[in-house]
């Protein structure tokens, strides 16, 4: 949020702001990540979290590259929306006793990060086209779709697997 | 979050800290969406949002059944969340100067939420499922689908008039 009030006075205003938002929010879950591996206690949960930390990375690098695109600075403003996602996320943990029960819960809540960075990314998608931004819509693409992909492959470990074994 | 750690031991506990969860996350946006109509100036809109409005009460009384048919209380517990998404939201809307930038800024404020809905929906559903509980599933989908459905409304929404308006 800008320090002033009534600071986005255009479209264009309103995209940067928002880029600057999933900036942030990328960075934040680039500090969770490592976070998620450790509690993480399936393989291939771990082995999932560990490779969308380096998604994350990549991520992070395409939202500076968009910057540089739009010509303003690389900078993050709080997001708000992140920050309680991600301690919703690491209160649910503390609060799990069972190690096959704390891993469902780690996808949920990766899935509520995930959904956070579909519905940004998206809405830049379409607010960069309006621009006239297809240089930007296109690399911000490319993030929406290893977070979908992300999001799916939660789902099918869930259900495959993770589900199963914190019914036992 | 309960007020005693790890006192989640099952993917039963689980599944009922989650519905309490989305039970708050649902009341919370009751009280929200009658600013976002308030805010908005498009009348299709408005009239969407005023919609959303009435379903969000049919979601909390089906929240209400999955209770009562899981033999729990309903209650509802902290969603941090769900607060800093509509924090986010509120401090988004008090930064535009302009309605119809505002308009726009609105419609990805609320897809934010649909998303959280949907995620949290999501993994209910398929937890539920593992638990032998396909009646509970099956009234947590009525409130997913629609989630679905207004979420994809506003993206049309938003593509069809409200973004070209913004950014004229």
């Amino acid at each position: 949020m800008g320090f002033f009030s009534k600071d986005i006075k255009t479209l264009d205003d309103l995209f940067v702001h928002t880029l600057r938002d999933i900036y942030y929010a990328e960075k934040q879950i680039e500090k969770a990540l490592p976070k998620m591996v450790d509690k993480a206690t399936n393989p291939a949960l771990k082995a999932g979290f560990e490779k969308h930390l380096d998604e994350t990375k990549g991520h992070i690098a395409r939202v500076e590259e968009v910057f540089e695109l739009h010509g303003v600075k690389a900078k993050a403003v709080n997001c708000p929306a992140i920050d309680g996602i991600l301690k919703e996320a690491d209160e649910l943990a503390g609060d799990i006793a069972d190690k096959k029960v704390l891993d469902a819960g780690l996808i949920a809540a990766a899935q509520a990060v995930e959904h956070y960075e579909i519905t940004r990314y998206g809405t830049l998608i379409a607010w960069a086209k309006e621009l006239g931004r297809s240089d930007c819509a296109a690399v911000l693409a490319k993030n929406l779709k290893e977070e979908e992909a992300a999001d799916k492959k939660l789902t099918q470990m869930a259900e495959s697997s993770v589900n199963l074994q914190a019914a036992e």
